[in-house]
C-alpha cells in the first residue's frame, strides 16, 4: 500500500516500490495519483478507512500529517522522506528497500503518537469535527484587528486575552508552528497539550503545558472579524462570534513505525543546528 | 478643528468643545460625523490637507493614527483620550479644557514623531503608496502556508526567511504590534526602524534595529498564497509574487503636542504594569 | 506542628496557633525559632523526619519549599501565607482558623506534587544529593565566562551547548525561575521535567518538556570557571570540570493540602495579571 | 605594532608579521607576550596609550574588545581573526598579508564604533570607571537570591524591577550577551544603548532601545546579596547596596578598519545561520 504527495519523484518511487512488493506477493493498494500515472494490473485503490497491514507514505512530514489524520488507527505508518530530513519520516529514499526488508521481517518499533479530536461548536450553524496530528490553530485573518479569545481547561477559566491567535499543539506539533510562536519542545510520548498564544497583547501570557485528557475550550469573543480554525495547517474553517473550539486527545493514537536507532533528540539536534 | 472616532461620547465632546472654542472666536472645522450629528452654523468641514493651527483628535490611539497619517505635516496634533490611557493621547477628558487653555496660551511642547513612507512596487500592476505612523506589516492569511520573504536594507541582503510575516515598525509602533511579536521597545525620538519577524521558521532570526534613513525592502518570494500588506492595522493591500514593499522615513514628521510632565517612561510603566 | 520563616508576624501567629491547637487537645511540635521566642510547656521540638498528622507552614512559598524538601513524604502540608498571595500557600492569615477547622474535620483535598532527586557525581570527590521541589539550576558565577554543558536524557545526547546555565524544573517550579528564563508554565499534576537553558549562545536551543521518570544528566564541560548547582534557590554546591548532575522524579511526592475552590489557573491569572 | 591573545598561533603570526613589517621599514611595538617569546632587536614594547598609526590585533573578537577599551581613541584598529569568523575581526589569517598591503596603501574604510563610559558611584567607598566596547552587565552571583534594580534614563524612572540582572549594551555588544538574553540586534552605527533585563521577574519587562547620549543609571536596591558589574565580560567589580552604575556614550569612538566588501548583514547571516 502506498500513498504520496504529488511530486514526480514520489510517484516514480511509488511505482517501483509497488512492483518490488508485488514480486514478493504482497498486495498493494495505491492512491489516486499513483494509479493515474500508470496502469498497474491488480492494484487496488487505497482507501483511508481500509484495513491494511501497513501504510507507506512517500513524501515529507506534510504528506504524513494528512495520512495520519485520516488512516484507520490500527494501521501502522512508515514515513519515507524524499526531501529534507523530517521529524516524522525518518527513512530516506536510499534506505527504503533495506528498511522495508526489516519491516517485512518484523524488525521495527511502533511509536504511538497522540491525535487530538477537534470539535467546532457553532452558536448558529452546524458543528464540524477534525482530527489533528500537529495542531489546531485559531487565528485572525491578516486584515482583521486583534481578536479576543477565552481559554478554558476542564471547565476552568485560564485566560481571556487579546492576541493574533492561539495554537493548541500535540507533542508532535511542538516542533512545528508552536516552536516558531515561542512554545516549548515536548517529548513525543507525553500525554499533554501545549497552549501557545500567537503575538499576545498581554505580555505575561506564556505557553502552558496541560494534560491532554481534559477538554481544552477556546471561544471567540470578537464580532465581525475574520477568524479561522486551521488543523495541521491543511484544513480550515471560518469561525464566528461565540463559536467554540473543543480539543482533547483522541482515543486512538497513530502507530508510527520507527527503525531502531535514531532518537527524537538526534532529530532535534539535526533540525535545529544544536551541534553536539 | 476637531476630528473623532465615531463614538457618541466623542461626538458629544466634540460639539461641546467646538462651542467652547467658538465662544473664544476661534474658527473650527469639523469632520463629517460631527457635522452630521448637529447643525453648527459657520462650522467648516475638516479636510486632511487643510492648513490649520491645531488638530484636536478625540478618541484613542487608533483614531490618532489615522489622522497622523493623513494630516498636513506642519499641523500640530493634540490627542484627547476618551477611553483607556494611551501612548499617544495623553490628555484625558477631565483635563480637556484646562489643557486647551494652556495650548491656546502656547504653554506646551512639540514632540516630533517619525512617519514612514511605504511603497508597493508590483511586478505586474500599479504601484501604491502609504504613510505609516506605527508600522507596515507583511503577513500571510490565516489559511496560507508559511511564506518566504527577502529582506534588504540599503540594498544589502539581510535575510531570506520563512515566517508568518514581518513587521517594519517606527519607534511609535514599537509598543504596539511589534511588542506582541517579541520586538524591543524603542524610545520615540530615535531615527530607527525595527524589523521584527512574526513567528519565524528560522529560530535564530531576531528583531533588528536599523537606521530608518535607508531603504528597507521586503520582497515576497512565495507564489500562490494570500499575503497582505497592512499599514497601522488600518489600511491593507494584497501582495503578489515578487511584489516589493519599500519603507523609509518620511521627510516630514508628525507634530504631537505634549503637555509638560508625563514622560514616555511613565506611560510604559503604566501600560505594561512595570511597577515602580 | 508548626514551622515558619523567622518573621515576627509568623512567630506571633505560630504561638497563637499552637495555643489554639492545644486548647483542642492537639499535640504540637514547634521549630527552633518559635520555641526560642516563648516558653510553651509541653511543646516538643519539630523534626523534619518526625511522624506528624499535619505540618502547618507559616510564611511564603519560599518557607514551604524548604519544608517540602525535608519533611517525611507521608505528612501532609498546609501552607499559610502571611504576605503576598502564593502559588503554594493558598490559605491567608484571615482564613487561618476557619481553614484549620475544616482541615481538622477532614474537609480538604490532597494534591500530590512531584519532588526531584538531584545527585551530584564528582570526578574527584564525594557525591552529594538533594531533593528539589522547584528546580535544580546549574549556573556560572557572575564573573565567569560562558560555560559549556552537555545534556542527556535517558542516556541520549540532547545537546552540547554554551549558555549561562540550565534550569531543570518540576511542574511546581515552572512558574518560578523557569518562567523568568522563558520556559513554559506546566500544570502541576504532570509527570514531566522542563529543561530551560539560561541565556543560551545557540539561539535555536529552546525549553524542552521531557518525562521526569528518565534520568536527566547535565555534565559541566568547561574547566577553570566558577559554576554552581542551586536547588530551589536555597541550597548550593560548587561544580567542577566533568562533574555530572543527575535529576529524576523522587519516588515519594509531597502531599499539599488544598482547600476546595481555588484552581491553579485562578492563581495564574492573579499572579500574572492575565485578567479575565 | 601588534597585540595578541596568548595563543601560540597568534604569537607565531605576530612574530612573522613584525618581521614582514620591519622589512618594509615600519617600526613596530609589540606587547609583552610576544616580546617574551623571542628576542626582536629594536622592537619597542606596546603601550595602550601610545601614539601609533595602526594597531593590529591578532586573536578573536574577545582580544579585540580588550584592546578597543584601552587604546588611544585616534588609533585605528585592524582585527585579524585566527579562529572562528568574528563580528569585529574580519580579516582572516589567509588574507592577512594581502589585507596589510591594502591598509598600508590606504585602501580601506574606517568604521567608528561607540564606546560607553561606565562609572560606579558607591555610597561608601571610592568610585571606579571603565570603558565598555560591548556591554556593562549588572548580575547577581549564582547563589544570591533575585535582586532588585532601579533603572533611570536621563533622570526619569524607567522601572524598578526584580531580575537576575541587566545588560546595558552598545550596538557592538547587541550580537553578544544581549542576543542570548533576548535583546534585539542593532546596526553598528546607531547612537543608541540597548537595555535588556536578564531573566526578569516581571514578564512584561522587555528590552528597550534608548539614546546613548543620556545618562543610563542603574541602582542596586537589594542588600546583603553578592552582585557584580562586569564590563565586556572581562573586567568586574563587586556592587553594594545603593551603589549606582552610570553609563553613557564616550566622547571618543573606536576606529575599526574595514576592508571594503563584507557588510554587517553578511556577518549576521554567517554567524546566525540565517541562510539566504
Amino acid at each position: 500500500m502506498v500513498a504520496h504527495s504529488g511530486s514526480r519523484v514520489a510517484i516514480r518511487t511509488a511505482v517501483e516500490l509497488s512492483d518490488w512488493l508485488r514480486r514478493r506477493n504482497i498486495e498493494v493498494a495505491l492512491d489516486e495519483p499513483i494509479l493515474r500515472s500508470r496502469e498497474l494490473d491488480g492494484a487496488a485503490a487505497w482507501k483511508p478507512d481500509g484495513k491494511y497491514d501497513l501504510v507507506v507514505v512517500l513524501g515529507g512530514d506534510g504528506t504524513l500529517l494528512g495520512v495520519a489524520r485520516s488512516v484507520s488507527p490500527e494501521v501502522p505508518i512508515l514515513g519515507v522522506n524524499l526531501g529534507h530530513l523530517g521529524f516524522l519520516t525518518e527513512v530516506t529514499r536510499k534506505d527504503l528497500y533495506p528498511s522495508l526488508v526489516k519491516v517485512l521481517a518484523g524488525d521495527f518499533d511502533i511509536e504511538e503518537r497522540s491525535l487530538f479530536d477537534v470539535e467546532v461548536h457553532r452558536t448558529g450553524g452546524e458543528a464540524a469535527s477534525f482530527r489533528a496530528f500537529n495542531d489546531a490553530v485559531i487565528t485572525k485573518s491578516a486584515l482583521a484587528r486583534i481578536i479576543q479569545l477565552e481559554l478554558r481547561v476542564d471547565g476552568h477559566l485560564v485566560a481571556r486575552f487579546r492576541a493574533d491567535g492561539l495554537i493548541v499543539s500535540t507533542p508532535n506539533g511542538s516542533t512545528a508552528y508552536n516552536l516558531s510562536a515561542g512554545g516549548p519542545i515536548v517529548f513525543p510520548g507525553l500525554q499533554v497539550a501545549v497552549l501557545t498564544p500567537i503575538c499576545p497583547h498581554t505580555l505575561s501570557l506564556r505557553p502552558i503545558v496541560v494534560p491532554d485528557s481534559r477538554a481544552i475550550e477556546v471561544t471567540l469573543e470578537t464580532q465581525d472579524e475574520e477568524v479561522y480554525l486551521t488543523v495541521d495547517g491543511q484544513e480550515g474553517r471560518s469561525l464566528g462570534y461565540r463559536d467554540r473550539v473543543v480539543v482533547r486527545r483522541s482515543d486512538t493514537p497513530v502507530q508510527l513505525i520507527r527503525m531502531r536507532g535514531r532518537t527524537f533528540y538526534a532529530s532535534l539536534r539535526d533540525k535545529l543546528n544544536w551541534g553536539g
